[in-house]
């Protein structure tokens, strides 16, 4: 019963260019409480349904269901928590391992963070250069606080 | 752009009996808010979720999508506001119309109710001898609300 380990950082500004065009992702919310997070998100030409919820012991806490994308339009418009997430995610390998940088536009405009997973807590991280401060337990940086609280409204020195 | 109309009513306690086994419904809820009320529901031998918003204008506000049958369950138990709401379904012809008659139970034990799809506001329905007080507009009786104040606690005189 392996977990997974994710671990988020900020993108140090001008130090990283993406080298494709990347896919773009816009995404909504049914429900942003911790305990039944519901989300509705388009990824290129697909649309997905993910449901999270908090791990309990061995049972499992995500389910993701494609659905037709021309649902996801109007559900994203009209049902979900506004405003949406819009973002352009890349990716790129160093060392053993895929990052995915989410380029974020919309109300979340100017954020650039890079996510990469990890098969355990010990295991060695190579660090890009572009790689500035961990915010893997930071929750303002959870995409479903950036809905409550986009970074443009975050009061920044 | 038809719109279907529901009615709905109690049935009166011993006029009406089940003439088959009828289908087990076990339902709940990721979201309740009226805005965005996503449902989980396993019906006989299968599951669906289904997504529900306010209607405006000509836009279409619900879409279900077909899960496996194995992932209601733990959606249903550790995911969804709890209680759920646990119903065995029947269908019953009269005249022009098929009823869906819901006997509840669970913390819902006790209630019975009679739904009957009208193509408009003026269509004729002829009432079976078993159908008592109509509760088509009392928010009481919506299935997202037997949830948060389910029929076990309504103080009845």
């Amino acid at each position: 019963m392996g977990k997974e380990i994710e671990r988020k950082f900020l993108v140090k500004e001008g130090a990283w260019q993406p080298k494709d065009k990347g896919t773009t992702i816009r995404q909504g919310y049914l429900s942003s409480v911790k305990e039944r997070v519901v989300r509705v998100r388009t990824k290129g030409e697909k649309a997905f349904i993910t449901i999270k919820g908090i791990t309990k012991g061995i049972s499992r806490s995500e389910f993701e269901y494609q659905i037709p994308v021309e649902d996801a339009d109007p559900l994203l418009t009209n049902l979900c928590e506004q405003p949406l997430i819009e973002k352009t995610r890349y990716k790129e390998v160093c060392g053993n391992h895929t990052w995915e940088i989410d380029v974020f536009f919309g109300s979340n405009l100017g954020l650039i963070v890079a996510e990469v997973e990890l098969k355990d807590e010990t295991e060695l991280l190579e660090l890009p250069n572009w790689v500035g401060e961990e915010v893997s337990s930071d929750p303002r940086y959870f995409n479903s606080n950036l809905i409550q609280n986009p970074y443009e409204k975050w009061g920044r020195g």
